[in-house]
């Protein structure tokens, strides 16, 4: 059997195993310009959850009762495109399905000596490039200063952190747990590191943790998280929106404090953005990240679930800190 | 007498003519390299409100007791520094009292026929170069975009609403009464203006007033106007933060939507600035808008209160939204 995950329901708060339907899927034909792929590594990312809601975003919405799309790393097992042959990896944006067809001309096909196959869904995919351009382009920053990153040890956060220390600045990093903390003051060389657990008053953690205070907030959380950071900046700070993933499951309108005030008082910017934005410029931030990973000036890590069935766990995962660095299932 | 007025308590909530006190100053000499000087015109400006609390702010508070400093436009009545003579008009920041003496390092001397003296408390001094610069290099407008102005009628608000019309955008109004909103649609030519007052929704109003939503939001009063504003944004909107009026008066800090989804949905930007930033490019902007004056590009409006025992009245004017265009006190 052929297997693929329908959006079952709409969740309401935190996805559950209910939201989700393991069905066959139809009997697939390849067609002139098309390739038979086999999914090998199936991303879970936090924006996902966005569109599982039926509210206007950037994506459109999941319909109930449709298959899931997301990033997935393929095989071709059969080529009815010039382009591609059996054997090839492929990057597409395709369904939850563990064998399907896709058009040659939606999938990009990687090399297998770059780096890990399963990197493109990760540091040198979507979540590398948007540290990549988030944190440059948007936080522009200076050797000195004091960069803050919340949802430090996700497969975003790991990224920028290493990317702002690269460019010889002071990094703060806020996680969840000991476990990710040590991993990221001792793998990764965050100069600090925050527990927002275990820490008795977050908002003097950082002060405490930023001395100079905070020049550049890369966001991957928001919420109360984001209020104490934003209690410390700089004037002239650059607040970069990346995500907001405490705020994915609420089921009313998030409110908090007004920032407007303190945004003109610091001079400061906060900037939301997408990757796709910048995706005239994707080559350039795929050859630096290889790059700084084959110079090792880029650590990396992956938690990976296998098994395809075991996709929703995955995904709602994300949403319990389950994961260190990047989180993918891969299909045996 | 030579009067001054100090500040004789920090107001809690809206400003009293309480916390004003008027006194006889000191006697004045005058020494090497300073300029004895009359007031002639005194600017009262939303940003001395929040001098006059204790929290810190990009301005130092004002000290309890002491003489309260803005805005003065003087004619030199006596000079003992060489760049001066008797009859010059100067623009400096002092204090708040009819006669005193300043340094000759500490003050602008002004061309008197550029313009009327008074123009430089208003569309050639802070507020005008408020506007240029928080519109054209945060907001970065292009022909045909959607710029909504709030505090529209005020002295930031109509330069900014027109320079916006100059660069060719569709420029929406939000004022707080039909006379000043009939000036902002038939004087300054503004596309659509709402009352905010007698507005019943001012999130559809706002919507319909912007049928291709809202591409730049230049923002002077925060609050629930801002609410409505940035409920209608365009994909790569920028919002720039120039002015708070409506909160400035708070005893709570204020609360209201976050506002992270929405920045990042949409891409946009949101930035506080001061005037102060662009301190090294005050020349070329007081050279444009001098330029577009003497075009008649740009209307100019002020409100003008003769007396300087009426100094507090002028200022706490400000948050009754009684002036239309800039607000200031002409000493006879």
């Amino acid at each position: 059997m052929n297997k693929q995950i329908l959006l079952k329901s709409r969740p309401e708060g935190k996805p559950t195993a209910a939201n989700f339907e393991f069905v066959a899927a139809p009997a697939v034909s390849v067609k002139e310009g098309e390739l038979l792929v086999k999914a090998k590594y199936v991303s879970v990312d936090p924006y996902m959850r966005g569109r599982m809601s039926d509210a206007k975003s950037y994506a459109p919405p999941f319909e109930v009762g449709k298959v899931i799309e997301g990033g997935v790393v393929a095989l071709v097992t059969e080529s009815r495109h010039p382009n591609f042959a059996v054997g090839d990896a492929v990057l597409a944006l395709i369904q939850w399905q563990e064998i399907q067809a896709v058009a040659g001309e939606k999938v990009t096909k990687l090399d297998k000596n770059l780096a890990p196959l399963s990197y493109y869904l990760g540091i040198l995919g979507m979540p590398g490039l948007t540290a990549y351009f988030g944190l440059l382009d948007i936080g522009k920053p200076v050797a000195g200063e004091t960069v803050v990153v919340s949802g430090a040890a996700g497969a975003v956060g790991i990224v920028a952190g290493q990317i702002a220390r690269i460019r010889g600045c002071r990094v703060v990093g806020i996680a969840g747990s000991d476990e990710k903390n040590s991993y990221l003051k001792n793998k990764l060389k965050f100069d600090e590191v925050i527990n927002y657990h275990t820490a008795e008053n977050i908002e003097e953690a950082i002060s405490k943790a930023c001395p100079d205070g905070v020049d550049i907030y890369f966001d991957n959380v928001g919420g109360n998280i984001s209020d104490a950071v934003i209690a410390n900046i700089n004037k002239g700070a650059r607040i970069i929106i990346c995500g907001q993933i405490s705020l994915y499951n609420n089921t009313k309108a998030p409110v908090g404090p007004r920032l407007q005030l303190v945004l003109l008082k610091k001079s400061a910017l906060m900037q939301g953005f997408i990757v796709s934005n910048y995706a005239s410029r994707f080559p350039e931030g795929v050859r630096q990240l290889a790059l700084w990973l084959g110079e090792e000036k880029l650590s990396y890590q992956e938690t990976i679930i296998k098994g395809f069935d075991r996709l929703p766990e995955a995904f709602i995962g994300l949403f319990e800190g389950r994961n260190t660095g990047k989180s993918l299932v891969e299909i045996e």
